[in-house]
């Protein structure tokens, strides 16, 4: 494995992917007060709220949060959004960052939005189309590699889909998501050598992956020694996909931190305090958690006391 | 990363590491009844056993379970020794494969079995003076990484003890193990390759690795990497070190697996059988186990009914 020198950037994902996970409504200044602490732990960019519709009662504050956030010095904070209303109402709420999402399986794709991959394109070009100069934009590429409904998706398919999406607007930071989690890690360095070489238009690329299976670490890892510099975790591994059955579990942003540390990759997050966010987390009534730095700190501590 | 062309080799640990961190003596004919599911699974080297003193009750069966286990076709049993006169007991009860440990650090040696290091190599010494020719040896060094009392432990002390031990006896398999959980991928890389290219000499390297703090496939996949071949794992998880506090929680066998042949490594094993005579594991009074492809696979065929 070579080491290649680059800047690591995590993308916080608790506040999104993990509440909406969350069953029972979690009170919106609780929702800011975790956002201040992760970014008191040193998290400089989040994916805070989606901007969707009255089918995810957990992010109807959406509005609310995304201010608080954006009051949080030097916090890039990014809002996902199914489509073009949805990217209106984000941008009228004053959002500099959008995540736009679809599926590669169509039958992922229609039941996570109720569209097909192609009415998905559409709204992909609406939103480009309509962004203003200045507002960033991400392009999320869930069953990138694997669907709950399919099982493995061929790299041809999700190669050919990103011909299209790119061909309408290159200029955006593309995330492959492991949305079920049973992706192994030559997959994805396969894959994203491919995009890479493919794309070489593409400003940046993400990796999102889910621990469900025990491979969120080395599976961020090889996306890390594919060239992938931007990693997408949840703190206490909070969250999953509804869509996806059994894929609880985002990788834990504090397993991502301790890893990196240890090769002496500069994460810029304060473990320990991070360590604390993550523990309120875990005691969000609801809450599906994951994660073994956690533990691990603490029962070492008290061992050791 | 590069891909090695080279035979995978897994080393179970539950019916040696696994049972002795269990409380609850377990009975010797449900100690074999798990010795052969594992077996039946497709598992064909373990660690079965340890001969040590009356301080581990939970072994106090060796003989009987080693007997038990080499009835078994094609199974590779290793037994755990710390010192010549439980190695001479070993032999006396038919061991084929001997596996002696010491540690790198003093203070775990000394915790671990009462003896300073170089009293342990003197052990060493004595093994290899007195092994029968066609009996195997394996050298399995704790605290390669780092120590539980002393935190990271330095390369050059790692490899100058293997200086010492190879000079003794190099025709040996080495297992350099992270005792704690605590090393990250950039140094089980690190290390391996500063001991392949220093002890040419050594016919095989394998890796013991925990998943303490999450990173037990990420090390095994940095450990394949850097060229080993030969993998520790415990069924479920089952296990820790005693004497490492916070230290419990073997990598999981089944996630290897699942890891593994996601890459189109062949493993050898039933992953479906595997996964039952996991979650039997995981039903020991006093088990502490992990590990995730278990449970991941009964949620999605939950899910899925």
């Amino acid at each position: 494995m070579t080491q290649v020198k680059r800047t690591l950037e995590f993308v916080e994902v608790a506040p999104r992917d993990g509440f909406q996970s969350v069953g029972p409504i979690i009170p919106t200044a609780e929702k800011i007060r975790i956002i201040q602490a992760l970014h008191a732990a040193g998290l400089r960019r989040m994916e805070v709220t989606s901007f969707v519709g009255p089918a995810v009662p957990q992010l109807a504050d959406a509005a609310e949060v995304l201010a608080a956030a954006q009051a949080l010095a030097g916090l890039d904070a990014q809002v996902l959004v199914p489509n073009q209303r949805h990217a209106e109402r984000a941008l009228a709420a004053g959002a500099k960052h959008l995540a736009f999402f679809l599926s590669v399986s169509e039958r992922h794709n229609a039941n996570n939005v109720r569209r097909s991959v192609a009415e998905s394109v559409t709204e992909y070009a609406r939103i480009a189309a309509i962004r203003p100069a200045g507002i960033k934009l991400r392009l999320n590429l869930a069953t990138s590699f694997d669907c709950p409904f399919d099982g493995r998706v061929a790299e041809a398919v999700t190669l050919s889909l990103l011909d299209q999406l790119l061909e309408i607007e290159h200029n955006a930071e593309v995330a492959l998501c492991d949305t079920t989690g049973r992706v192994t890690p030559g997959h994805v360095t396969s894959l994203f050598a491919s995009a890479m070489s493919r794309f070489p238009q593409v400003p940046a690329w993400a990796f999102h992956g889910h621990d469900t299976y025990g491979m969120g670490a080395a599976n961020v890892l090889a996306a890390w020694h594919a060239g992938v510099a931007v990693m997408d975790a949840s703190a206490a591994g909070l969250g999953g996909c509804p869509f996806a059955p059994g894929a609880t579990g985002n990788v834990a942003t504090e397993d991502l931190v301790w890893m990196f540390n240890g090769m002496g990759i500069e994460t810029g997050v304060d473990l320990a305090k991070l360590t604390i966010a993550a523990r309120d987390l875990t005691h969000l009534p609801g809450a599906q958690t994951g994660g073994r730095v956690r533990d691990a700190l603490e029962r070492t501590r008290e061992c050791r006391a």
